[in-house]
């Protein structure tokens, strides 16, 4: 293994146990009628998923000296909006998923009700989180995470994406829609994770744009290369259904371009994307690194 | 019909077309597929319900010289939350209701998913709008108008009380519970009202023991009155299904007290809640009139 590979290997573990500790320490379990809801925002929140989101975020974070406790809350935050649009998005009304990291999805461990709230919870979770006064940065800092926060994940962006999503199962999107939907579904919330490291390390927005171009390369490239898993992928490596856009109609990168283009259009998005960062030294190897691993993972 | 009826039915009347034509600027329908999300954001949002948060934390904001505009910002926020409750607890894993305001509830107007989304969207919305730089407040206030939003709909507010709510259905409750219940599935965010209008007025919160006391009984007065309504109401003139609780086995106050001392309780509680003014002269005669409407609505 490598420098950076062990440098990435070593990160993803890091904030993988971070991102447990700090949804356990966070989500207590209160001993009324409530207990249900809390026991199912934990069991979709802790101990699943790469936490992608979070260390994006802590990456750039470090990259410009933020104590690390407020990375870790800014992380939690970005991460429960993720956790909350996957438990909504597995609902029968949406994808219909009956699996979700290697586990059954919320709606089925639970019941439909009671993943509404606790991705309804979660929600608001994100938001009291980024409020708090416990660890914090200064409030001028703490609203424009909120605001970036809120922005990335509403109509405007994830959600925005979602519902492009929804019409495509019966509509014809050309390459240029497609894209456009992805760089709302999964691309606003992956920049938004690089651009709140960003705030926190107080980066002005006129010095953000390299950081901007870096995380829209790898946001596409994470799509492609979830297409490519979605078309050739194992159903029990991905933790999750895999053929579905296929079935359900759906264009996709892998449909429109063939999966050998789709597989060298990501490679050069990731290129583009290290690129970006020219202008850092060693500081930046975790986000090199982190945009190789987005095309080579198989879930 | 008397001076305070007549500030009531002027302020009602003010405060709707404010939080309709604020829902209605800051969410234009966009060009492309996402159009649909925020048409059904809008079927939900505008023209609908009585305004009774935005009016609350208005009413609290006045007393306090804060500019409308600002305070009309924070009440869109917390009307959205509002929406966004309703839109999901009419959803059909939900109650399943069909009528909500007098029109077809989200979900049968456009679809389920696009209920769960829009749903979403709103709430995003909402701490978007209350971290907006456009009007605003200073970052302080900002951030705690965003921790009190955060706080009173989340797991520990509105979406916990919704989950008793759901437990409600197979258990059997005592008063203490379905009071603990309704604290948070409604009180919670009408006492998040009127403590913005504080936060917005810079009361700091030892000055606020008083608000909170009204906030607190008004929020249980208006859950006996709602109960009261499902209990005797016409569906026709409450927009939307009675008689619920009763066909769901739910305990509510009516079945709980009986409807007379229900009634009684109401009455002294909104009294209770009107002396929690004492110190305030004609400036808080709004705030005491809306307790009594509180009581005497229909719907």
């Amino acid at each position: 293994m490598g420098v950076t590979d062990s440098l990435l290997a070593d990160s993803l573990g890091r904030i993988a146990e971070e991102i447990d500790g700090a949804f356990d320490a966070l989500l207590p379990v209160p001993g009324d009628a409530r207990a249900r809801l809390v026991e199912a925002m934990r069991y979709a929140a802790i101990g699943g998923g790469k936490r992608l989101r979070p260390l994006l975020l802590t990456a750039v974070a470090d990259m410009y000296g933020v104590q690390r406790e407020a990375a870790i809350r800014a992380a939690v935050a970005i991460e429960a909006i993720h956790v909350y649009s996957l438990i909504h998005d597995d609902l029968p009304c949406m994808d219909d998923d009956a699996m979700r990291h290697g586990k059954p999805t919320l709606h089925l461990a639970f019941d439909e009700a009671t993943a509404v709230l606790a991705g309804d919870s979660l929600h608001a979770f994100a938001f009291e989180v980024l409020a708090d006064t416990a660890t914090s940065p200064d409030p001028f800092t703490q609203i424009e995470l909120v605001r970036t926060l809120g922005h990335a994940s509403g109509a405007q962006g994830m959600a925005g994406g979602q519902m492009m999503d929804l019409v495509a199962e019966t509509s014809e999107f050309d390459l240029q829609t497609v894209t456009r939907l992805q760089q709302l579904k999964t691309g606003a919330l992956l920049g938004a994770a690089v651009e709140m490291g960003a705030i926190l390390g107080r980066v002005q927005p006129e010095g953000r744009g390299h950081l901007r171009g870096y995380a829209r390369d790898i946001g596409l490239a994470f799509q492609i290369a979830d297409d490519l898993i979605d078309h050739e992928g194992d159903a029990a490596v991905a933790g999750k259904a895999v053929g579905k856009d296929a079935d359900a109609g759906k264009e996709t990168f892998v449909s429109l371009l063939g999966p050998d283009r789709a597989r060298e259009q990501a490679r050069m998005l990731v290129e583009q994307a290290v690129g970006h960062l020219a202008q850092h030294g060693r500081e930046a190897d975790l986000l090199r690194a982190v945009a190789r691993y987005i095309i080579e993972r198989d879930h």
